[in-house]
């Protein structure tokens, strides 16, 4: 994610400034450029978090959540926006998310995609719209080497078709003779085989007729383009929590 | 589908108080449920526009333009609120429900399914929100009787599209050495065969990403249903234009 | 299921003679045609079995296992042969088929859908062709009405890959940190909702490509349909055991 | 192309012992491992066909047709196998693949994917079960810069299905009033947009019910596997015209 990130920020004319790794990282001291493969940039991979973000208007953080608390500490004190896909945050993190916000604008989301953004509004607006009527499924489909199940972007959409409509219980199996679907459930399936990005559709199967919401992820750069753009927006903005949807028109 | 609305309608607890066919019809003078296997009504369908509606809260019209606009006439002596779902309108037509819209409620639909509404919605809202960078193009597949292409739904669906992004030209077949897809092109493509009810796919296609959005209608029934929604929503409504796009929530 | 082969059995050109409910229907004694919606046909609707078997080539049945049993045993001592697409047989009767394939030629189909029988055969290919690098997974969908779960062609469909890749062991739902997808898994999700007949994908997925073969019932007639062509192709045929498969070209 | 089989030939532990590119690359010299971002191999690229070719058991061609033309008549002088995936081939080219079969063995793929020739068999084996009542309509989707519609792929399932149905026309596109579909066409809608790879769905839709056989590629890698799954089979085959078909199972 790091070098997709150094190799489309050089193409869409981002300076960069600094390149933060983990201790353990073989590249350290090499040029992030050259271990990206996007020409010499004259930047150094660190693994001193602090010197990494000198002079950086934004920092964007893919990386793990005691990293992401480190990186929240030095960009408070820097004054340095942040973005961040860091994944399976614990309590402290996301509140520490909260507190440097009110000194730095920060942006944090599961899944930087615009596309997965925008299918997670529209389901929201489609459940609302056809009412209780209308029962709701998603199936996701995922590589065989991904180890959790479902995928944190089928829990957003679930958690969205939940906002819409209170009450709903999550089922993420059917076997055997259990009977007819009860209305308050929303199942939740997770496909995995080969080498696929990342598929999810939310359905929406009502009388007579159905909706089938797709999102399919063609290219691991798509996470790396929505944190660019996630960074090109929160650039110049007030401190405060920022999410995917307001980087959107 | 006249026999689809009887059915429901009478299935739903409205009260029938009159039926109108063509004067061709074979089936005048006969009892309108028993017609349309619902059990006996007490309604005989009757080619009298005027006598068919009286009593009535709200008529459905499935016809064709000229019997449209003599419900229309006899709509509005009578003050009865208009659901119609007749298609390929001529102008006057089109000027007569605005005219007769100042002094009962009309609703006027090409489309009545509540979730090819909530498709047109939801396209438009996501082709404003991913912006420029995402191509857009429609699928339909329909019966191989059908007569004309691309379906009106489709046409409704580009035109959705359109509105939400200026500029855009009609494709609707690719062959030979066209070149790149042009920024400009939307492009329909009818699929035929077999007896498909109606599926309508809306893909949004960009880097590293895209959207399938797609309606699948699995009934007949379901423009049947829609329509008496609607009717049960303009009931007591003040005179004017009304949508699908009222009805829902 | 009785009232669609009735009306496309008329529709066909089938001479229908005889026609057998259970005890407890309703219309015993009407005229089969008429419960059917297909006229007046001279058939009146009988509980006994040897008698609506009487000057039959062959019989159609749909019901329950018992009453299958019965079916077979009449029809093995008139010299009918029998099509059945009854489903959840138990151990006896399964063996029933056999013994009594030995005097009159017999087809038992779960599924009578063409389609379904020509997706169960090329899903086989397509494994054996490809090899153990593809991951096969399946997903049916179904109204929210069904009770049992996963579907039998669901079934049907997973057995048609273990005969083309032996070893492999189903599961109904991932949830949690599972770990990597296992080599001999096969996933099998049975999604709920609306009022879908049915709907079968089986993802074949390996490096760099997937295939998504999928069979979609878009009328409850299909398998109706299916029978007749299998009481036609029937007629005539020496006594043994039949399939779908011998049905098709 | 080059670099992909490159990078995946040195993975799978083939032994690479020369490389070609045209006279015009600019990395002629350099080493091809290198180049390719997959470590030094030691062998520089060259112009030079015939020597190049020195010491193979196999080359795998994926350039022009008049380059082809080179490398055939290289390849028959050394006793080399040859594995082609160079498309729009002029008829003398076709030709020469058939000469040089006569003296070594010869492998030409418009698509070396595995899973498009799978889909192309199990294409024209259901069009051939299920029979004249269903019909078949082709989807492709592909990038937004690609120049030529539809496919050649789009064109290789089409000629699947015209060998296993004679006599069917080829439609591109529909508009307008166009009356109901004839039994002899077959649709293919070439979709454009995004940065798609390479989908292709063939509908088959018949009465009550439909299949849609899908492959979609996620990875361009896909056809650089092809193709050295097929180097390994031709390795040692006697001389003839091979195809993916052989190489499969």
């Amino acid at each position: 994610m790091g070098q997709s990130i150094v190799r489309l920020a050089a193409q869409e004319g981002f300076s960069i400034v600094g390149a933060i790794a983990s201790p353990q990282s073989p590249h350290l001291g090499r040029d992030i450029g050259e271990v990206a493969g996007a020409g010499t940039l004259g930047v150094a991979l660190s693994a001193d978090v602090a010197a990494g973000l000198l002079g950086a208007d934004v920092v964007i953080d893919f990386s793990r959540p005691e990293a992401l608390n480190r990186v929240l500490t030095a960009a408070r004190r820097q004054k340095i926006a942040v973005v961040s896909g860091t994944t399976r945050l614990d309590a402290d993190t996301e509140k520490k998310l909260d507190e440097v916000s009110t000194t730095i604008p920060v942006l944090w989301a599961p899944n930087t995609s615009l596309g997965v953004q925008v299918l997670a509004e529209i389901v929201a607006e489609a459940v609302r719209r056809l009412g209780p009527g209308f029962d709701v499924e998603i199936v996701e489909t995922h590589h065989k080497a991904k180890v959790d199940s479902p995928s944190g972007t089928a829990t957003r959409l679930a958690d969205a078709v939940r906002d819409a409509r209170k009450g709903l219980r999550t089922v993420t199996g059917r076997e055997g003779n259990v009977g007819p679907r009860a209305a308050d459930e929303i199942g939740i399936f997770a496909v995995r085989g080969g080498d696929v990005i990342g598929d999810h559709t939310v359905h929406i199967l009502g009388p007579g007729e159905r909706l089938e919401l797709t999102h399919r992820a063609t290219n691991r750069d798509l996470f790396a383009r929505g944190a660019l753009r996630a960074a090109r927006y929160l650039f110049g903005k007030p401190a405060g929590r920022y999410s995917m949807a307001d980087v959107l028109g």
